[in-house]
């Protein structure tokens, strides 16, 4: 390892792993970290290790949570008939964000993706429907990715969720705000154009 | 934290410090994190514990090394008439995988930069020139960042090895391997006729 040390190959290694981490990003990291003080470094290896440690899934919707139940799931003021189904926990921090919704959340964990051999089995599916049922719920708002296997994933939840007889809906796929119209793809423009509103 | 829980949080803020890292990789690498395998996560937290423990800069050129002085400085079949001088440690590793060079090296750790308050003093230039008589050193090669601070520094540091009566060159700016003219910025394109070489 000349000019190098082995020890800095094997964290380049390690931290490749991570997603979006390239090897020449890692080595970045790397060299990063093995400047900064000895001080800063351990609260960053803390905050791994305490996050491994303390932080698990909700046992009931499956969202980050550092008790069994999470505070969505627990909090008396949220409206507890309608659930809102997302793929990963993340989308429950980005949803929670806007402020906008006041409902329960049930996070699928992946999507279907046949491929991958990810089956309905493989996703909390059942168990969303028991909560479905359990709870009473008389909205399901499916907010999976708009991407092809977001989309499979959707429609067979709406089929699950139809055969239960409970309404469900799909958050609007159109045009983001902000953005200019000549860039965005036919499939999106048409997306927006079938799902337009009237203005009120 | 609703949605979330405040180690994850924390972990984010600690991960979003590195370079390259916005808060939304953060976020992404943290959620990564978590659902990882309690031993992949302990095998990433071991390397950067071990790497801070063991890993330390040369006290001769200032290069990784594992030890008091680098693999590169110890090295009796390195050409020790030669140094190239970079600004980071990593500029080193870069320099050692193309298997051109055989010399010593000596690392700036930075590069002049008067708005930041970096001088000459803040860099290892005086123990450039102790070494550069020391070794009976007969060329200097600079390869700092083609960069406005970076050619700064190289011409700082050439007045210097100059004085001392040794020969000073730099590294080759032009086009880049696999690249298009047409994509070339004028600068690199000026510089790369500048430096033109006769075709043997």
């Amino acid at each position: 390892m000349v000019g190098g040390s082995e020890r800095i190959e094997r964290l380049i290694q390690e931290l490749a792993k991570m997603p979006t981490i390239g090897r020449r990003t890692a080595q970045r990291i790397a060299l990063y970290l093995l400047k900064t003080p000895e001080e800063e470094v351990r609260s960053l290896v803390d905050a791994i290790v305490e996050m491994k440690d303390k932080v698990g899934y909700c046992s009931e919707c499956g969202a980050i949570s550092e008790s069994e139940t999470c505070s969505v799931c627990t909090d008396p003021r949220r409206h507890r008939s309608v659930i809102c189904v997302v793929e990963e926990p993340g989308n429950v921090m980005g949803i929670e964000r806007t402020g906008e919704y006041r409902g329960l959340y049930h996070v699928l964990h992946g999507r279907l993706s046949p491929l991958d051999g990810i089956g309905p089995e493989d996703l909390s599916i059942d168990r969303l429907a028991r909560r479905i049922e359990d709870l009473g719920i008389d909205e399901v708002i499916i907010a999976t990715n708009p991407t092809v296997e977001g989309e499979t994933t959707c429609n067979y939840i709406a089929g699950v969720v139809k055969s239960l007889g409970v309404r469900v809906t799909a958050i609007a796929r159109g045009v983001p705000m902000g953005s200019d119209l000549d860039f965005a793809d036919e499939l999106t423009l048409a997306r927006a154009i079938q799902g337009r509103g009237d203005i009120k």
